[in-house]
């Protein structure tokens, strides 16, 4: 048994899990329940105390060192607070303070946003290990990501930099549920993707609106709607990232996310979109890799912001 | 006089500019040739040794401790070459080499690319300055910018970071010199005015096709085409600022150059475009500067960085 574990938390809009997770990156305990996103924010809470109270209960927890979180944004880092887009019954909700009192001990507590700690993750153990400049994302439901700038994560004064779902791509896009505009999330997310999809006529299997994933099937077996809402998604990704590339300089692209798990589909027009996009210089063939650590990225992630915070990495 | 002097370089379009920078930023002596750009290389070369051999000769140049460089990009600092797109003479041109033959001394030379160089210089004494995350931007002939990021400006490995004018904003916009397309630059620079203008009737006081200065100053007079393209480009520069710090978290943007100076015709629809696209909370309200050093910052960020490579800043 190592003696240094840290405790990490991913908050989703879907599922709260929690880990113990040691000085290697490997993920030693893993529970998880669902989030009750309609529930006031005292249920969400009861949610993290009820994973908290399996990891305290497991051996390792007594070599626990410090607690990493990190969870869907925005958050807000310097004041330990949370306001997921999804989980209406916390906006600025103290997450910090209350993880710090339902643990009752002197642990350091770290906060980050979730594409942020997918990005530590990936940087500390995954796709972007030995990597300086790094732009890691998530393409499912929605569209997230980190930066790995210089070697570090770039968490920004706020917490949440790296939110490359919310760059406008279309100065008279449609209006994106974030409050702006042209949003690469409103055209690439799997949601966008099967919406547009269902709106020019795919259809499911059994008759009803599509998934992302029957849109995904539909390409691979040359639908033409399929083939192009993934090329409209692809696009506006290109966009994004040859952005993203143009402004921060990247040494490579690391993109999970049940969406990317759409496979040749999704990464053939991106690549097309990329040589678009990203044509100067220094942006021109920026090497695209899939994501390694699939659904632990945040959870190791977490721990390795708290890791690193406590000094240790 | 001091003891402790450095040496910059601001290569441009349209002119060289060398000056004496001392540790308080200010510029001792400041000397300037034309670029002359439709020449080979050699030619660029001789004027830049013409702008040194003016420094070399004043009673500061023993002070001198390095050089400096920003110069038009892209720029590849890990090569000390730079290939600026409008100095067709110089592509891969070696600068550092040849400038390090060039004083024949064991001086260190320090390469960066304009934008960089501007915001290294707002940054060390200009409207960025104690702030830790800034974009700070030029809007002239074209659009260039830089980035200070945890209080340290961001060059990125090659050197280029910060390139805001060749974001994508309009995933079917036009083509763009850079290889791109729908890039900010092509929008809101103060050709793209000028030229916008044109096309929609605007016309110079003396019937000719106006500059960006006489759009601005028909805007000013309530001109409704004038008005249009300023509000265009506003659009576009807001969408690129707010996809910036949706990306990297910044604290403040500093906004000078040529168009800037147009004052309200240009920053009321740009304070207009960020409350369209700058919605998330840790966006919300960025604070828009004036830049302060006018044509002199890239000469003074080039010496900024100069002296932050030698370890003395």
């Amino acid at each position: 048994m190592t003696t240094d574990l840290v405790a990490a938390l991913d908050i989703g809009g879907t599922k709260i899990a929690g880990a113990l997770v040691d000085d290697s990156g490997a993920v030693r305990e893993r529970f998880q329940v669902p989030t009750p996103t309609r529930e006031p924010g005292e249920a969400v809470l009861a949610a993290v105390e009820e994973v908290f109270a399996a990891l305290v209960a497991t051996p390792g927890w007594a070599a626990v060192r410090g607690v990493g979180i990190g969870s869907a944004g925005p958050v807000d880092a310097a004041a330990g607070a949370v306001s997921p887009v999804n989980i209406p019954g916390w906006r600025g909700f103290p997450l910090v303070a209350a993880v710090r009192r339902t643990l009752g001990a002197g642990l350091p507590v770290t906060l980050v946003g979730d594409g942020a700690a997918i990005a530590a993750g990936e940087h500390w153990c995954g796709a972007a290990r030995g990597v300086d400049n790094a732009l890691c994302m998530v393409v499912s439901t929605g569209v997230g990501g980190g930066l790995v700038l210089d070697g570090r994560l770039r968490t920004g004064p706020s917490g949440n930099a790296g939110h490359i779902g919310h760059l406008c791509v279309e100065l008279d896009g449609e209006k994106c549920p974030c409050g702006g505009r042209g949003c690469v999330e409103g055209i690439a997310s799997g949601t966008a993707i099967a919406r547009w999809a269902g709106e020019h006529g795919l259809r499911a299997p059994d008759g009803g609106p599509p998934t992302a994933a029957h849109v995904a099937a539909a390409a691979r077996e040359g639908d033409a709607v399929a083939t192009a809402a993934f090329r409209r998604a692809a696009r506006a990704l290109g966009a994004g990232i040859a952005a993203t590339a143009t402004l921060v300089d990247l040494d490579v692209v690391v993109i999970g996310g049940g969406v990317a798990q759409a496979g040749a589909v999704l990464f053939d027009p991106l690549a097309t979109a990329l040589a678009e996009y990203a044509a100067l210089p220094y942006v021109r063939g920026l090497p695209v890799r899939a994501a390694l650590l699939g659904g632990d990225a945040g959870l190791v992630g977490a721990a390795a912001e708290a890791r690193r915070t406590a000094g240790g990495g």
